[in-house]
């Protein structure tokens, strides 16, 4: 099985290469994908969005090691969630939430076991990263799990109305899924209305446009250009649609 | 046969592990090294030459990636370069045109398969990464291929007088082959004269030079410091030797 | 055996995979784990001190790159450290320093071997990288390797009381081991007295602490914000204990 990276320890810190020590130590055969490593360190509302919505591009069998977790070391509780054939490992602060609501077939389960020299700081490397290993390589005990009947907190299954990812092109990614976007209709964000084509190209440089992006989020960019730069979007602004 | 990447996709933001997904699950025994993923978004020529000093870095066989890619979802062709027992899989809009400028053997392709699902933004992903797993799976239909008699645009076998790459210490590269380049001359860039050495540690601490660096172009550095602070250098930048 | 890296090369830069397919090429079956490529690119002294925290993540018999060089190309040394069961390669500016004057079983080489076209710039890539692989593969010949007495530079086996390494999140490490480190005691940065916590969340939003990180040292951070920025802490800075 696949283990794919979903976390904020930062791609080029130290933290990392720890876990991924871990995951090849317990699970030398699995191939462990870097998907994302920079998330907005403290916004596990916005990231929840994003993981629904890159987790189609991997395989069925797929296991996510999920952390954007800034209760570290407090008493929020951690979960396994098997949702629609892949597994997500992680916090319970609502970061697996969104995928758990939209998903058709759902397991929860609480993690039972603590290791032996758990640090309170780096939960990735010292919980996570063990369970995510040992169910990648068909080696879990199940009495390390725990029935859960529900997520602690969740954000729901709604589509979020906010930018939830700028990339380094300056391209900001909403959390309006593209298949309830009407293909002419207007996007306000930031006092700008932004109209939708289907790709840069097709608008003059410089110019803004929004777009169905190629994992099914709309997406607001501007030809050659940053659209965070041009309209000063972060992570957490709203957007809305103008009727 | 390895995979080596050469895009400007971010190594910090969520597109490359999609990519990586690709190429493990239609590859799954070839290395796939990270050349280079944070090249300048949007020049494709410095990149080009770039990509000609660095690929002898890499053995025979190998297949690399190539992703500069303004004009995706556009009508620019999308080629596969065979040159001198390497391989190089990416858009026609002059990448790979430097590399096959200088070579001694080279066979040009475009690519005739579409696959299903291709998005109008990500082409990495969606075509590239698969042809390029394929190619070095040995499990590319010869079908999919199509000759192809000339690039549509080329850049030249030239050097080019211009900074190309900017790296994070501040060294400022160009695309001047230092074969070419005699060790007494001075060269310019924004209006300073700076003089070769073999090495950095060879000048006072803060004094600038131009070095032959390890992939044969002419690079300039300050000892202990940034060039590109210093001077203001960028990318695109002219240079020129003072005769 | 796995092979660790511990550079300055930057995780974002062009020089990582060309050390990576060295590395493949001649250790095919080694595991290949990026610690930390991102150091600051001056200073082995705070470095050493991170190397000899961290090192304890990873399986004996490990193999460690280690580079942070400013004097590649003029006379210093190269050294070979085979310390309690790990193994170090580096240049002999202090980097191995802190780790082979802490450890119990020390034995030191430098690197007589030289290859066929060494760079003046890049000796990751070209002498530390293929001792490296060839350490981890079990095939370098003994006598590519001379007996070193001592090593040229050494930084000791104190702690250092200085900030080593500020993390994205900003947070600031320093160079005192927690085990020294009574949970009372106030510690002083940039003019700021910080009192110890066992973790973020037990002291509120916005609020300094310093705690016992995870690999064993103190470290200043603030709950959800930057200790770096609210203190403006760099790497080099001093702290010392209130008394």
């Amino acid at each position: 099985m696949d283990i794919v990276l979903f976390t904020d320890f930062g791609s080029s810190d130290i933290y990392l290469g720890q876990v991924k020590s871990v995951l090849h130590r317990l699970a030398p055969r699995a191939a462990v994908i870097d998907l994302a490593n920079d998330l907005p360190p403290l916004n596990a509302r916005a990231s929840a969005h994003l993981l629904d919505a890159l987790k189609n591009g991997f395989p069925e069998g797929s296991v996510f090691l999920c952390v954007v977790d800034p209760g570290v070391g407090t008493d929020r509780d951690t979960v396994v969630l098997d949702a629609d054939s892949r597994c997500y490992v992680g916090p319970d602060n609502g970061l697996l939430s969104v995928v758990a609501a939209r998903a058709t077939a759902v397991k929860l389960s609480s993690i039972a076991w603590r290791p032996a020299g758990l640090s309170d700081s780096f939960h990735g490397r010292d919980l996570f990263a063990p369970v995510v290993a040992r169910i990648a390589a068909g080696t879990l005990p199940p009495d390390q799990l725990r029935p859960l009947s529900a997520l602690a907190r969740s954000f729901g299954a709604d589509d979020l109305e906010e930018i939830i990812y700028v990339d380094h092109y300056g391209n900001a990614c909403t959390g309006i899924r593209s298949e309830h976007a009407g293909a002419d209709r207007l996007l306000m964000a930031k006092g700008h209305r932004v109209a939708g084509a289907r790709v840069f190209g097709e608008v003059p440089q410089g110019t803004p446009l929004w777009y169905a992006n190629s994992h099914g989020l709309v997406e607001i960019a501007v030809n050659r250009g940053s659209a965070a730069q041009a309209f000063g979007l972060r992570v957490g602004d709203p957007v809305n649609w103008v009727d």
